[in-house]
């Protein structure tokens, strides 16, 4: 596997979350000399470690899917900010980065990423100026937006006239669905902004139709798989049309959806279709990583009841990323509180005690933790426990919390830390949110 | 009012969260000199801005407050995590500044704060290490912790010992309540934890008495008084029988109460107690500096009710944090997508729509948003905004959100802009989570 975080010249000291307060400032790529370990509390808690062994499971993980199913990814670099990770990506054959913001893009951009999907519409001068710069810079630089309106499509237009480019702006039409988010309600209205993109005397491209299914619920497992699966389909026929209309600029059109949860879907669906071998089938899950313990966990579930084989592929995904907090009050016989909360990990989901450990006691390695142990509440700094009457954690205990989902408690650490399997301190990676 | 933000060193360029992608590395203390005005479209959105009139005016509240009521105040410095306004609190004449965690602690050291209490049980070998290292290696540095457990307190005397210290260790004792967080739940609880530190053989000083009343909660707002009343009363009593035992270490001793909700409540009930001349009163509020939209403001109108003269001085606090987010989809006409989401502001309470603009227009100036939009969902990236038919917003319409609350607003950004009236960037804080 790569060697995580080797490259960054990032300085972190004392005052930095998770590094021992009287810590000189020190290069980033030279935490691994530190010999540091969770265990032996080398560390301050709350700490959020990547499990070294468990990341790289993963990234062969998705990249034998995509092998396996002609799909190509462009992972969604928001969920973890971090270039060195997207460089894992990379290096296990992503096509590029998918990205939300311009700001995300520029991070990508200044650690040498050349290929970008903005999943997101290009709205704001600043924002239109800081992406035409940006091209205008580097003729090397591919870089992709969507559109779901003609109003932003003209936006665009006259943005690329007053910028000159030796090349067009490549948009795809994104469709979205009544109720959803961005995205064209219709086919019709996808097709109109298609057809002013085609029409903007080559100042535009048209690279592809997209979609995100990501946020679409049915009351039931097979519901949600129905209104995907027509969701789909319903791109597969703008794209059609748009491939009939004679929109497509050059090259070989982008068909792209698939976030996180339902990708298998998308590629079952898209990959069946004829019209596969005409695009590029492009899906852009951030989440595979590091997989999680609670909203993925239960994705992965209905995967699994989906399609056994590929779930069971190398045992499926597993979750990567723990945060570490110390039992720091047991005030009451039926409650416990940790040190960590809202200001280290995401709270759409609470948090999973999965492990325990007491430092300088008999124990070697940390234990899954016994029945009965539940967070029923954040707070800012803190994490309310339920526990068992019986429960054996104490002040000054070690509890590994899993997490759910992981694009929220990435954005919590401006260093996250890769241990090996005896936790001790490998590397570490920067982000940049 | 103080320069806010003029002394920092820190670099900004294009890949900080509010610049402009092209922008050339430059010092954050030169921000002001850019003339960046964000209706004139010069920084790409989100953006969180400070309104640096409503930052003085609630730094002047606070500060006559507690002029009037004797009180002190160590505020909350987790809520930013920002020494620019830690130094802005302490030139309005804090006490010190209170932290949760020994990292935060470690930035304030870093920014030369000299006065900290951390309102924490201080756990774990690195924690106890890096303020035992602190206080070894600055003689002027005052640290102030809380305990609630008697192992707790052996485990600080023995880390004691072992740093031999010219000084003891000063410990709060906590007092909590059934069902809340930290904290002893009964006097008798913590009068053994008080022993333990006095009787510690100098190595430890009991410093005060400490609750935190904040997440108290009634089903109705004079049950929630009576709830918090009660509870500081038994503080009260907590406080006397450590006296009546002579278990104060030496210099006054702290009575320590009051979050952002029902400081004035602390501030009458221990006030009118006699015990007031012999403590120092100390609230520990973080959130009046920003104020907020939702919470807190729900907040000062219940402290509004309970004392409306109070609440008046100057037309009371003001929100001073707010997210510019612009309008990228409106494919629907019952809805509009704004560019900012859970990666931009707290979703404990949604944000509140409070003004838009369309730049390049004949607007001269924000104006308040109309009736009938509404903040539904956030995603991580995306705004869901319920609006009404005849909405005037459009794609590029540029929309200011309240947010609540401040905490993990702050959380989401490195820098936040401070604003003059007019929206032109004045100066620039950091954050450090």
């Amino acid at each position: 596997m790569v060697n995580i975080g080797s490259c960054s010249v990032v300085m972190l000291d004392g005052a930095t979350k998770g590094i021992p307060a009287e810590t000189a400032p020190f290069l980033i790529g030279e935490i691994g000399q530190k010999g540091w370990n969770l265990l032996a509390e080398d560390l301050p808690l709350p700490l959020a470690v990547l499990r070294q062994d468990d990341i790289a499971h993963n990234s062969r993980w998705m990249r034998d899917f995509l092998h396996a199913s002609g799909a190509q990814i462009a992972p969604h670099g928001k969920t973890t900010m971090s270039p060195d990770l997207f460089n894992l990506q990379i290096e296990d054959g992503a096509w590029g980065i998918t990205l939300a913001t311009v700001q995300q893009v520029k991070v990508a951009r200044k650690y040498g990423h050349r290929r970008i999907l903005l999943a997101n519409q290009l709205v704001g001068r600043a924002a239109i100026d800081g992406i035409f710069g940006e091209l205008k810079a580097d003729p090397a630089f591919e870089f992709f937006c969507i559109a779901d309106s003609v109003a932003n499509v003209r936006a665009l237009a006259r943005a690329a006239a007053e910028w000159h480019l030796s090349r067009p702006l490549r948009i795809l039409v994104e469709l979205g669905y009544p109720g959803g988010r961005t995205g064209c309600r219709t086919i019709e209205e996808a097709l109109r902004v298609a057809q002013e993109i085609a029409g903007s005397g080559g100042r535009l491209s048209l690279a592809g139709v997209e979609a995100f299914e990501g946020l679409l619920r049915g009351t039931t497992a097979s519901e949600t798989r129905e209104l995907v699966e027509a969701f789909l389909a319903r791109l597969l026929d703008l794209a059609a049309q748009c491939d009939a209309a004679g929109l497509y600029g050059s090259g070989r059109p982008i068909l792209s959806a698939g976030g996180s949860a339902y990708y298998d879907i998308v590629v079952d669906k898209l990959q069946r279709h004829a019209l596969n071998s005409r695009y590029t089938l492009l899906l852009r899950s951030g989440c595979y990583l590091t997989h999680d313990s609670g909203m993925y966990r239960r994705a992965f579930e209905q995967l699994r009841t989906r399609n056994p084989a590929l779930a069971a592929w190398s045992g499926g995904l597993r979750p990567a990323l723990e945060i570490w907090a110390y039992i720091q009050s047991r005030a009451e016989p039926s409650k416990a509180i940790a040190n960590f909360g809202k200001r280290d990990a995401s709270h759409d989901d609470l948090p999973v005690a999965i492990k325990w450990f007491r430092p300088g006691g008999s124990m070697s390695q940390p234990e899954r933790i016994p029945c009965g142990h539940r967070v029923i509440q954040l707070n800012d700094q803190h994490c309310h426990l339920e526990i068992a009457a019986d429960s054996p954690l104490a002040v000054g205990d070690m509890v590994a919390f899993g997490i759910s989902h992981p694009c929220l408690t990435f954005d919590k650490w401006r260093t996250l830390y890769v241990v090996d399997e005896n936790y001790t301190v490998v590397s570490a990676v920067c982000t940049y949110f």
